[in-house]
This record gives C-alpha cells, sequence and structure tokens, in this order.
C-alpha cells in the first residue's frame, strides 16, 4: 500500500477516516441535543456542573474555529459565549452549520500537517493530529456526562454505537 | 517522510502514537478509580445506570482480550463478569497488568493490519483500526460518566488533560 522511505511511519489512520470518525460521533451528540427537553438542556445539571447547553457551546466554540485556526495558521479565541444561543432548533442549526464548515476547512489541510506543532487557540501546544484527537476526545468526554443527565431524567438516550 | 505508492493513503496518525494516545487515556482512567472510595466505587449509580466499577470491569474485558483477538485471530469471550475484582486495590492490579500486556500484544500489531475487516468478540464487524477507536472512546465514554459521578459525591475529579 506504501512504501516508508525514511522511518517506520505507516497509515494506520487517514485524514479522510479522521474526518469521517469525527463525524460520525458529531452524529450522534446531535441526537444527544434532540433527546434533552427543551428547558432541561438549557438548565438541568448535577453536581454544580455545567448544562449540557453550556458544554455543546464549548464544543462549537472548538470544532470549526479549532480546524480553521490549523488550516489558516492565524490564532483563534475560545470563545464559548455565544449569547444568542438559546433554543435547541438554534443550536442544531449551528451544529449542521459547523458540520459543514468542518468538511471544508478539513479538505484544505494535508497529510503533512497532521505532525507539525501548534499552539491551538494560542496556548495550548501540541501536534495537529493530537490537538484533533482532545477535540474529538473532549466531545465524547462531555457526551458521555450528558448521557448520565438524560438517564436521571428518566430519558433513554440514543446508543453509543449509533452513529 | 514517506512515499504513497498506490493512494492518497498517508501517516496522519502512526500505531504508536495511538497505543500512546490509549495509554494516556488509560492512565487517567485510572486516576479516576482512585479518586472514587471504595464503597462508592462499587455502588454509587444516577439515573439506574450501572457504578464506576462494573464499568470498569467492561474496559478491562475489552482492552487486552480485544487486542489479543486482533493478533492472535482467535476469538475472544467478552466477560466482563470477574467476580474475584471485589476492591479497588485488586481493579487497580488488574488495570496495571493490562497495561503492560496491552503494549506486548501491541509490539506483535503490523501496520499493515489496521485496514483489515475483523469480528470483534466474534461479532462486531470493523476494520482494526475503527475497533482500537472505539475501545478508545468507549472507555472515555465511560469515564465521562465516573466523572459526574464524583461530582455529584462532592469529589473534585482529575483534569481531564491531566495524562
Amino acid at each position: 500500500m506504501y512504501t516508508a522511505t525514511t522511518d517506520q511511519i505507516a497509515s494506520v489512520i487517514t485524514s479522510q477516516e479522521l474526518l469521517a470518525h469525527w463525524q460520525g460521533h458529531r452524529k450522534l451528540t446531535r441526537k444527544l441535543i434532540e433527546a434533552f427537553p427543551e428547558k432541561e438542556f438549557f438548565e438541568y445539571s448535577i453536581g454544580g456542573m455545567r448544562p449540557f447547553a453550556a458544554m455543546i457551546k464549548e464544543l462549537l466554540a472548538i470544532a470549526v474555529p479549532g480546524i480553521r485556526e490549523i488550516v489558516r495558521g492565524a490564532t483563534e479565541q475560545l470563545d464559548e459565549d455565544l449569547k444568542e444561543v438559546n433554543s435547541k432548533a438554534k443550536v442544531l442549526s449551528l451544529w449542521d452549520k459547523s458540520t459543514e464548515e468542518l468538511n471544508n476547512y478539513w479538505s484544505q489541510l494535508s497529510d503533512e500537517r497532521f505532525h507539525e506543532t501548534i499552539l491551538a487557540f494560542g496556548k495550548y501546544e501540541g501536534t495537529v493530529y493530537s490537538s484533533i484527537l482532545y477535540f474529538i476526545d473532549n466531545e465524547i468526554h462531555h457526551r458521555g456526562q450528558a448521557y448520565v443527565y438524560l438517564r436521571s431524567l428518566g430519558i433513554e438516550p440514543p446508543a453509543f454505537w449509533d452513529r
């Protein structure tokens, strides 16, 4: 399939596979948003944690700006405020817009860049690939918390494997 | 760094990087186990979900058997029972043993195998790489739930970025 010319680096996951993996997770996260009742999405909390809406605002603030920063090389602000986001419908609309934008920026990200060192949002040092994995992991982490919120509300969440 | 000879496949994450990524997550999961009080680790639950101990038994039942199955090609049983696991000390000891075994089996997994199609535990179809990502994601997912358990117990969990 390939020839490693200088060392043992070899493809175990391709760029397109990593994007599909993330978008699969984003599809499941979208289902979680849909599963919340409107009021609980913005207000329900356990143990002093943030409501799921606040976590979703964080995820929106990370995904497109994070990849755009990697593609353009211009520092982005981590702006989780998103005051105008006050309904699930608005959140879902922003989510879908991000899905498209993510695909667009990703198509501008060349394979050679994944091992470059970057400062995500001007302050988090890592490689391109490790930063992207962090973005994805952070989404899985917070969505896992939303599963507990839903269960404690007596709502059956979408299956984890259903992407 | 490499030459793609037949198509656009290129290395964006290497096998060793994926292992280090997983072991970093496993290190954080270990901290979560440590953070739980003994009794609550085995009994505390929200919304009818499993206690964290049951989730950890699942993770132990997946990690080494899952990779061993990929390496050896012989079907493994998904055995989450682990009746003998009745103390945090025992769990942590099994966790550390798994850490070593995972490294050992991983070293026998060649790069060329990551795109092979397999039936994990004799029933879950996927590629080697997608199955491994599923194992990792499943750990992040359940650990995120344990963060809620700890917060609702008034215990500050380890930071998500601290691996």
